[in-house]
């Protein structure tokens, strides 16, 4: 049986209550390496720990967790054959350009966009007033951070080295990563990489541990436990759904990222202008890791014109041509089957598609799905479900009153995409439209499907309930992120030698950006 | 029976489910007015209506949010008299300096502070990234707040005028302000200065509305409804929890502001250099409105040392000298007597005080208790019951290593107080004890009671749980407030004609502040 990481070391788990293997989604086959499920005491003992290294922390100064994100991306860099090979053996995913080319860099560049902004400090809002004496920053929650992975990117998200990750740890909170069963593998080498990083920049024990899987009772222990700082979790609406109900009794923060259907309304216009180029965009966007993509649009809105028709037609031909990719687990074809079918129970017609694939992997035949706009009026919550793999609905309203009416039904979802012609003459349905499709996205997009999410400051990957738990942040971007897993800490009176470096006088890096007596600054206050 | 507002007009409550009146509670007779309350029909109504006006707020602009802001301020000036006189009837606080000179300047105040905060926008925190053209801020949230004010403060907290108002106004969002049923006139007179303002400045119906009381049924429907945006709660824990596991189970975000004993350690240095201050000190802080404040000191830490007796014998004479407070309502003196019931229950020893006063009036003997550390530490948590009243408990520990392990087992506090020695003699004590206090609380201060709440953009009105419902925020402190009650919004690749004005190019004010590529700048974007 493989190890845990707790409290610094890799170790037995202690009374498992069970064990289980990873599996190629490419053969079906297990792979022969065992991981424990880790009971009520690996739990005990993992938050023993982060309590330790909560307090140790105090002592931590941030250049050292800047440098240990550092060391870490360094060492993720020089494991990368060995990561790749792993993860695209744990899951389908091609090894080029999706994971090597792509994702591992993603990852690392986050990690060292995480170390820039703990060392330059701008993340942490500080706001001082300096008639009243009263000074304020975001700081750690004082206690650990739970992350639980998906399974759809064993680098980017994973529990120990993700967004998540990165942003805990950037903020100045152990983590305890409960790693996708999907990929143990890949979360025991990342998990290796960041204990040897740890130690080496000399991290307290305890900032960094891994447990591969829980039964789900202990899982509702880790987001509810009494030192748990706060939750990131990042998978299905029903577990997610679940584990905030346990994390909300305890008054615990939770943030989740769930299912979206990711709205893409075509209007008339854009239709008219481009409706192959906009077709073969659709196609491609769904069809982008294998449909496995929190931002994968599900559901596609246009008139149901001669050009809406066209446009279907077109859309149509690219999901029949297209080999469907591997999906990442034996869940993949169940789920996608189960999602058809509460869409075609609620009035939709399968085009093309719609059945499993018995081709020796875990697969789905890429499918397309349509509805007329009254039908879908007739049942907005079931024509709403996630069907996660290549997988689109598209609507055909009978006129744009339709097509506003539709959106004003819309579910919270991480994103809503607007194609509009671009000499403006589907200005005044945008005008209609915008406003009602912002209130229910996270981020609303024109002329660009959704699917990239770009770890810059500005991006939201967050939106309202049921896309997540809380519509005001975001689990990409830096440092906008990190906000997620703060405590807002204020000072009051407080003497200059009892304050920390981030609201004393002086500027502690020269660089870091304070709101000082109302006007952002990076001077010295007084200066 | 008096009207509720609902949709831009006053209007008889349909089909109200009882009434009520409001009870001076110097004389505790009933005041002459009935007030209804609000079955599911009146809540249905006022959600129609502000949904309306959240259609309509996409065409007003911050500036007609910031004019009526500013002219509710007036009206609520024009207005001083009968609001003083009616709020000091329905409260039993004194007309001045209390109601008059404190907490209506507090109440237009914060108002104005709004106003400007709306007017100039530097509160949504505006990120443009240019080079991948991503741009986001925080907007309303796309549905009203609902907001329950506290008994406490009849103007500055009130759901209808007080800071959670201001702050979902200011934000952009309608709001539906539950009365506290201890103040109905003072809310029902607050809220005509409001409708006027709205009328005056062309605010859509349904911006402003008020309803005095609900079943408890009825008041979880506000809290989950579809929807409702989010809840600003200020009160009791119990009616608290409630609410928040009604709005969680919705996926409805809630701001809660609950008990909190605020702690507050006198260290040895401090107690010998200022014995007699620090003693007239915490007995004037826990006095302040009849220790009918959420940041009451309700537990003080001291060694009980000879110093520590001596501080306990002039505190406790400051007690027994002291002329109680009237109190709000019946339930003051009814609560106070059960929270000193749980305290003396977990071995804490009444020293003076300890009943209900029995001269005509709600009022309650001001009370005093003391335990020794040991007992503390065997009984943490009934020992942090609050006692909402002139109550302090004075825990007496044995030495230093005794009072910081009462510090870790304290709950989240709104606020923690330490005092220390002015020439560095408590600092090694200090170095202990700090960072243990700084994870427990949302504002630390030092020399200082709690109970002033500076209105100033540093202050943290906020804290761990129980205290509240979530760490990072406070209820307190233009612009942060508002962050509450905002979503963030998000723009990839929106053409320029579809951007709000805080993210064009363009700064819309010249003066608001936005994170352009990482700087904190008010030019305007390519400048």
């Amino acid at each position: 049986m493989e190890p845990v990481l707790i409290a610094g070391e890799w170790r037995e788990a202690e009374t498992p209550t069970g064990a289980f293997q990873a599996v190629d989604p490419t053969t079906k086959a297990a792979l022969p390496e065992k991981y424990p499920v880790s009971g009520p005491s690996d739990v005990r003992h993992a938050f023993d720990a982060a309590e330790r290294a909560v307090v140790a922390l105090s002592e931590v100064s941030p250049e050292t967790i800047a440098l240990f994100l550092e060391d870490y991306a360094s060492r993720i860099e020089a494991q990368a054959d060995a990561l790749v090979e792993r993860a695209a053996r744990e899951t389908g995913l091609p090894p080029e350009p999706r994971l090597r080319s792509v994702e591992l860099p993603r990852t690392t560049s986050q990690m060292r966009q995480g170390a820039a902004a703990a060392r330059e400090r701008s993340w942490c809002r500080a706001t001082i007033d300096t008639k009243a004496n009263i000074r304020s920053m975001h700081g750690p929650l004082g206690g650990p951070v739970v992350v639980f992975g998906p399974n759809n990117f064993p680098f980017a998200f994973n529990s120990i080295a993700g967004g998540d990750f990165v942003a805990a740890i950037a903020a100045g909170n152990p983590v305890i990563g409960k790693a996708n069963t999907g990929h143990p593998g890949t979360s025991r080498i990342l998990a290796e990489c960041a204990h040897d990083a740890a130690h080496a920049v000399g991290l307290p024990p305890g900032m960094v541990q891994l447990l591969y899987r829980t039964p789900p009772d202990v899982g509702f222990t880790l987001v509810s436990h009494p030192s748990v700082g706060a939750t990131g979790f990042t998978g299905s609406r029903s577990a997610g759904l679940r584990l905030k109900e346990a994390a909300d009794k305890a008054g615990k923060p939770i943030y989740l990222e769930m299912a979206a259907v990711n709205p893409v309304f075509i209007l008339p216009g854009a239709l008219a202008e481009r409706t192959s180029a906009l077709a073969k965009e659709l196609f491609d966007s769904c069809a982008l890791g294998a449909g496995q993509f929190c931002t994968k649009p599900g559901l596609t809105l246009v008139l149901g014109d001669e050009w809406g028709e066209a446009f279907f037609a077109e859309v149509t031909a690219h999901f029949e041509k297209a080999k469907a990719g591997t999906l990442l687990g034996a869940q993949g074809p169940r789920s996608i089957a189960e999602g058809i079918e509460v869409l075609v129970r609620h009035g939709a017609s399968i085009v093309t598609g719609g059945r499993v694939l018995d081709d020796g992997r875990y697969a789905f035949a890429s499918t397309l799905l349509r509805v007329s706009g009254d039908a879908f009026l007739a049942n907005p919550q079931g024509l709403q479900t996630e069907a996660f793999g290549t997988v689109n609905l598209v609507v055909l309203a009978k006129d744009v009153a339709q097509l506003v009416a539709i959106a004003h039904t819309l579910d919270g979802s991480l994103t809503g995409t607007i194609y509009s012609d671009t000499r403006g003459a589907d200005d005044l349905i945008y005008a209609r439209l915008g406003p009602v499709l912002r209130r229910r996205v996270g981020r609303l997009l024109n002329d660009k499907m959704p699917t990239g999410v770009a770890v810059t400051p500005a991006m939201n990957h967050g939106g309202p309930y049921p896309a997540t738990g809380h519509p005001g942040f975001t689990a990409v971007g830096i440092p906008a992120s990190l906000l997620r897993f703060t405590a807002l800490h204020c000072y009051d009176n407080v003497r200059p030698n009892h304050l920390p470096a981030e609201l004393r006088d002086r500027n502690p890096t020269g660089k870091m950006w304070r709101l000082q007596d109302g006007e952002w600054s990076q001077k010295d206050v007084g200066v």
